[in-house]
């Protein structure tokens, strides 16, 4: 993989530098201001959202002609929503607004107050940690071992950027990247460093997502990151389906085992309806790692894929939700360094990556959206000619080396 | 009850609404600027509060031209102070300044943290939940039944409003209505609505508050509302008096025993006071239930009612902390739905309501300040009226069904 | 000790002032503006920052034309960095931006949550209470005894204040002076206040704190009180050394015992340093209480200095933590009223103060900065002199006087 490279036919604006002191409120850039080698309609606007839980939530909206989505800076550089063609990308959280980070108390209700927070499309979950809540021992001030809750999903999504950039290169292929950095850091403890580079090409059906995530410190320190991929209608409905390459899935706990035979299915909105969780080893190509996973509609004819590479992000989660559409009608695609579990099980699986001093790991993530039956068909044999590669096992009861007992 | 009706000689302006993103920053109208019926001269104007930790906060103040109150769209709708004449209307803490929600850790000190914004002259308490600080059992995410700890008096008053309006019906009586929408809200938690409406006419003595808690989930969800409207000088003094028709008072705790004989009366400002609080079983009128208490000062001629229906709100509650002045010398008079014990003291006792998927409750208080012996007399004689219908009793040891052991 | 006092020919503005709704988003002020006795340029200037972390934050730049440093009102009037000629005055924590409170939690792990935002050369730790995190009773609101966590250093440094202001004396020696005001209040708890005034002459090399601690409750309440001063490079480095003159020194802990041998000298930046922690009984003049201590580099041709009195301020810490440089090189100098310790510890060994209702409490603490072999011999003179008073013992062991076993 590699990161955007800045040539003289790339033009950057700079709208937040913490270090020298630049701030933009309110900025917008398109296609009528910036001549191109494109006669694509595009658009990139900055503002700072006002009002009851958003007050102070900057947003990027990004339209790159056909796809459009939302970034929040303030929220980790996390993704609300998008839209493509009639295909909207996200889903209806009970929370109805982008919230603000002070109104978040990560500690709420036994360390899920993360999820006072949650309703956006891309969210990531990390970076000291993810997964359940849950005690974990940490080294303090003194060299002591103290041992302390992990709050859900962890800090990442309620720490707001440090910088903000825009760049458009006016070369055909035209290409919108938007790029933020994210610290999160204490004395005594983690220090590390998020660099975002979300980019799209004028007219495309996809968006990808370049992260680097680097330890400041001098120290080793352990990292975690999830990609929260959360969609609800009109992707999911009765009779969506969940296609991925896979050795082997297995069902978190009993109510997952509960939903075993229709795992990689989805049903109506049910009330009362209790998460299923199920996770996976993925197959990817030989050599790169890459592999892709889809999520269509009944039809067949409209879909969103996330292509990713084995190497940097090894685990794959569905988290399956198809509760009340007012209670929040959702399936999380979750590609990651890890599963989802409190991080002292997935320490114990060797499932927590390391970085030493100085050290980073990058992933690339690309996110696309299908609006024909032929889009649709042609990932579908892509996971296919995956499958081939590898024996699809689906365990009827949770594993050990998956799941905590 | 009946929520105010738009009328085409009805004036609205919205000043915030985080759905179609407009946001006020700073508005004002009053009757030179809007014609109406009567020449009675009024205002009605919205800041936002900057410095230390009122940073941010956003007011509303109305002056009806005799009765003035300032809203706290930013704590829940809240209401910080009042002025009748020369009645002030609310109290001195320690706390000096509106506190932003920012600022407020509501698990500081064991879950007494809401006592670090607490000033206002009438606060609500809930809406997941209100009184003491004590564990209670959730659902989590995974369907399983967890302990939390629920802090004092809920999130309510340290949520922002994520719609604000003003409403002005310009036929006699004039009236002035702010109309606010608050929500608390989680994935996989409650989801509560409060659509609250305070409202008063040109020259009255009177506020209404007409409040909405709507269920916002299919699943149903409990909720709990109390008013803590709170006095100090003048309305408290030596020689005050709490006049409410009741079948029964009864002392929280052992301390409040200590003080049942004066339950009903006030001291001076006595360093080092514990609260005392008493339970009140209150006597509503046949059918619609409304009843009315009072506070009145030592010469009875000044006071301030409350009038609500025992319906909605069949608990009441009087808090007597007639401490140093420097510490909170205050009493608060408290309508709720329940006492304000622990949720699940309260739930075991069938006091903690419950909503179905989008059902609502909705309450009314009108709140009103007396500033002569006779208008004292008449609501004094109001709430004799009302006690006839019941004999009063006042027990002088804690009860089990209203307080915890 | 004296406040400054106004006189006809001090010029004040007031920046920030709660009670009466004054605030000034930007202001500047200097001596191209101000005409004065001398001729001495100097500025004083105030910003709000923006972006990331450092959203909201306030901060005021004092330049006396050869010593300037930054206060941030919003983090308890704290001073993030200082410079004076070559000599830089501060650290370089993980934590690279002033972080607005909004983003501290001090329950993070484990109550160690105020790391997140620390990276201030002088840092104030109280006013409730500072030192480790640890468990401590309180009185709660019905005179019951709690236990509750206290979190590590308190307060003061993520509240901001409420009235800012700057006074320029026109005479000379021309004197800026920035004074805040800090409340941390609460119903039912502390209600302590902070008065501030930092100042300093055109041309000098010296700032002066003068800080008062008013209890504005009428019940009597502890306060505590460290001022965290910490340096980096230049004045940090293998060689460096701190004088102090002194009766007694002990370790902290068995880590500390390890550095006995060298507690007063610095090495070079080493991974993987476990922070060693040093208590001092200083020696002062006869009378006044006053001493000093002094950072100085390894040449000796470099330092600063801090100047206190050990009557408002009996203790004083070595905070040794030459880690390496990615992960905070740095050594903190606190006077202090205690210890660092768990305030539970500290109020058994007679080590926390009680301030009666409305009672004060005032200190003063001098910080130089040395750029000459000369100056800093002359500081060594001093120190000298004053340890010719006492014998100086240093401790091989903790002692359960100073450190909790």
């Amino acid at each position: 993989m590699s990161f955007p490279q800045v040539t003289p036919l790339t033009v950057t604006h700079t709208l937040t530098d913490v270090d020298s002191g630049l701030h933009t409120e309110a900025w917008t850039l398109d296609s009528r201001a910036l001549a191109t080698d494109s006669d694509i309609p595009w658009s990139v606007a900055k503002q700072t959202l006002k009002g009851g839980m958003q007050e102070g939530v900057e947003c990027v909206d990004v339209d790159n002609g056909a796809l459009s989505f939302r970034i929040l800076p303030t929220r980790g550089m996390g993704l609300l929503r998008g839209q493509y063609g009639d295909v909207r990308l996200g889903w209806d959280s009970p929370v109805k607004d982008p919230v603000h980070p002070a109104f978040v108390d990560l500690k709420d209700r036994g360390g899920l107050g993360w999820l006072r927070g949650f309703n956006e499309w891309i969210c990531r979950c990390g970076m000291e940690s993810n997964g359940s809540p849950g005690p974990d021992v940490i080294v303090d001030n003194n060299g002591n071992e103290a041992e302390v809750l992990l709050t859900v999903h962890g800090k990442l999504a309620n720490t707001p950027a440090r910088t903000l950039s825009v760049q458009v290169s006016t070369q055909d292929p035209v290409t919108i990247s938007v790029t933020g950095v994210v610290d999160e850091t204490m004395m005594f403890g983690p220090a590390l460093r998020l660099t975002s580079t979300l980019s799209t090409e004028a007219g495309s059906n996809m968006l990808t997502i370049r992260d680097r995530v680097t330890n400041m410190k001098r120290e080793p320190a352990e990292f975690q990151l999830l990609y929260h991929c959360n969609y609800g209608v009109p992707l999911l409905e009765r009779g969506s389906k969940l296609l991925a390459p896979f050795k082997l899935v297995a069902p978190r706990d009993a109510t997952a085992v509960g939903g075993v035979d229709g795992f990689d299915r989805f049903g109506r909105p049910q009330p009362g309806f209790v998460e299923q969780v199920y996770f996976y080893e993925l197959v990817g190509k030989r050599g790169s790692g890459e592999t892709v996973v889809l999520l269509r509609n009944a039809k067949g004819d409209a879909g969103s894929s996330l292509r990713f590479s084995l190497k940097s992000m090894p685990c794959f989660t569905l988290w399956k939700n198809t509760a009340a559409k007012e209670d929040g009608y959702v399936t999380g695609l979750e590609p990651a360094t890890n599963y989802p579990n409190a991080r002292r099980f997935e320490r114990d699986q060797g499932r927590v990556p390391v970085l030493q001093g100085g050290e980073s790991w990058e992933t690339e993530l690309r996110v696309a959206v299908h609006d024909s039956r032929k889009q649709v068909r042609a990932v579908e044999a892509e996971i296919n000619g995956l499958q081939m590669a590898a024996r699809a096992t689906v365990a009827t009861a949770p594993l050990g080396k998956l799941s905590p007992v």
